[in-house]
């Protein structure tokens, strides 16, 4: 080791990503090993990830975390899981630069400061978790010089959330439920990555709650506990679709892929309210979001959009192409337009260029948008939905070598 | 037959049911045969009920049916199949009084006149149409003199509606889904009368929507075709509880009967999620209704109430006792305060005792109603409920002879 203190830093951004066949149900708890197979798209991280920067120094007394600039604690099981398994795996450092050198055995001594930022509302129901412990893994890794490749990363991070495994690659990823007790085979690999169907655009709706949901982690265990539903479900169904999306997917066959989309979310809701005490995370928006692209995918006649929601009332909506999202932002606006006191431009964020195209530039287009034709007497309800974001099929994590984007100050190792 | 015009009438009174274990999905559509077993419990008919009256006449030149005032066509498949069962097994008529003779043969070219009416809104979604052809194919059978007993009915009026069948009975009522292609066996018997278990009290909470409801035909319909659930809840699922909830009522084991009546009710909701396109039937308003009661029972360590929906988002509340609904109506009442336009005496309808046991008088009384401890944050929300319905459990269908309450003209067999 360097005599005089010193900090070496990583900073990494990870992707989120949302279930297309879901993930719900842990055969173990601590090992968080599910019940069956998922896969998931990966969302662009222009608009959806997590950064986190990861800092060793011989003068840090304790592991400590910034989640957001806000200091929170590190004594969770999850975390603690991730910290040791990656430090398990850390190797020899050298930067000849810097003048540091850290071997393999050294690191079981040293702390880190770990800073992690979400790009967007942590409490918005829109993974922040999967992308944040995807983030921390990645991101120590490399810290630690660890040689595992993403896969290997992944069934570490899949110990911190079950959902972040799948965000260690970009495009489409399956995750495998694995056999071993260990759970050493259950990890994520990629189905194709990011430019393989980049047609595919996706609308975020994030609407508005009264209710608290109950934690995936609640919601799951009740469900394993009294669903009488979701073994069917696990061992029946889930096999056969995982089958059959792998093969929507590499052919791009968007009409297979919407349907197994659809039917799989509500599938997942349904098993949600057949546990006790049931649990609902759609609500009355949710339903109307859902009836609104059942009605027009029914009358084109071949599916336009598919839908399917997680533990929340958001939506997220992925629209065949660029031309079915223009149609289906205005369709939205039309049913769910901003409240008086909300601009349009934070009402509509991401990439603002489906909103162009869809000819809506103010308040006034919005106003001026024709009810849904598809839709009987269309209503339109101000303040059912917060804001909606439109992005597309992402990247896998990435370093950021810009040491401007640290989250962390290169000399004290503590929050800018 | 008599020389001078005549008018023969019968006029009965049948009361509507609740499933507490639910029928979902035809295995036949002409003949309505289900997929599984059900279980209902009879609603007393002085709150919910119809009543009908049967006409026959040498001077009727066709079939013709009023409901609520209003004439309607005949011509539906279901009506014409209930009338073709009755009049097949229709029987020598004899009335002295009147000096009417009809012989069995002449039935095929009598024609009748039917009016028929609900002392509840037709349209709120409260099993209308199961007393409807309870209470047609019932009248009907005694017009013509059918021998049939109660039973044998229930398989005629099943062809009606399927829930009709298991109005024929009081108390609790079980539909034998049966195993016969023509469909003689799948029929209606009763388990307990409605002396047997009659501490229960039931409130039915008439959910105000803003949707229009998928028809339970179009559902079940949809739901055989698509739902992958549906199969092995019918063959796997519904054995079970039927033993169970037969069990639970015999021995008037309220904590089996509530968990077995929530969790079934959430299942066929499920079920519906689980379809293709997935259908809703509850609302928020419903979530918040279960939510408040699940809550209840769980800071009881007991079940006070059990709660179900059919399809639409009404709930109907069965109470274990007198006490317990008394609770459960200030409960109600605080969470769901009737609007300020509406008063307190239209606003709680049937058996009003309850609102007095619960200490309320006016308005001033709701309005100071304590939140329910167990609820955190308890909010209240106005509009979201239309009225309650206090009841319980009651009779199956009588014959009414005190002629004034006929809904048709004793001379022109026309409504009143």
């Amino acid at each position: 080791m360097a005599e005089k203190p010193w900090v070496r830093m990583v900073t990494a951004q990870t992707p989120t990503n949302i279930a297309v066949i879901k993930y719900w149900g842990k055969r173990d708890e601590t090992l968080i090993l599910p019940v069956n197979d998922s896969i998931s798209v990966t969302l662009d991280p222009a608009h959806l990830c997590t950064t986190t920067t990861v800092a060793v120094s011989s003068s840090f007394d304790q592991d400590r975390m910034w989640l957001n600039g806000k200091e929170i604690s590190l004594s969770g099981g999850r975390f603690q899981n991730c910290l040791r398994e990656i430090r398990a795996r850390a190797c020899d450092v050298e930067d000849e630069e810097k003048g540091i050198k850290i071997a393999k055995k050294d690191w079981e001594k040293l702390h880190v400061h770990i800073a992690s930022f979400n790009n967007f509302p942590t409490a918005a129901g829109l993974a922040s978790s999967a992308a944040g412990f995807a983030c921390l893994v990645f991101a120590l890794a490399k810290l630690m010089n660890a040689k595992e490749d993403n896969s290997e990363l992944s069934a570490i991070a899949r110990q911190g959330s079950g959902s972040a495994c799948r965000s260690l690659f970009g495009g489409f990823v399956k995750w495998i439920m694995g056999k071993a007790e260990d759970g050493r085979d259950s990890l994520a690999v990629q189905l194709v990555d990011e430019k393989h169907w980049d047609e595919l655009v996706i609308i975020i709706a994030v609407v508005c709650s009264r209710q608290k949901e109950t934690s995936s982690t609640t919601g799951m265990r009740d469900s394993v506990e009294t669903s009488l539903l979701l073994k069917h479900r696990a061992k029946e169904v889930v096999p056969k679709r995982i089958t059959e999306m792998e093969e929507a997917i590499k052919t791009r066959d968007f009409e297979s892929f919407a349907q197994l989309t659809c039917a799989d979310s509500n599938q997942f809701h349904a098993v949600c309210l057949d546990t006790c005490p049931p649990i609902f995370y759609m609500n009355d928006t949710s339903h109307r979001i859902i009836s609104c692209v059942e009605k027009w995918n029914r009358s084109e006649g071949t599916p336009q959009v598919a839908y399917t929601f997680d533990a929340g009332p958001n939506a997220v909506l992925i629209a065949h192409n660029r031309k079915a999202a223009t149609q289906l932002l205005q369709k939205l606006l039309f049913c769910f337009p901003p409240s008086s006191d909300t601009d349009l431009n934070s009402y509509v964020i991401g990439d603002k260029s489906i909103l162009k195209d869809a000819g809506i530039e103010d308040m006034k287009d919005v106003e001026a948008l024709p009810p849904p034709p598809e839709i009987k007497d269309a209503q339109r309800s101000k303040g059912d939905v917060s804001y909606f974001i439109c992005t597309k099929p992402g990247r896998g994590p990435v370093l950021l070598s810009d040491e401007s984007q640290a989250l962390l100050h290169p000399e004290t190792g503590l929050p800018k």
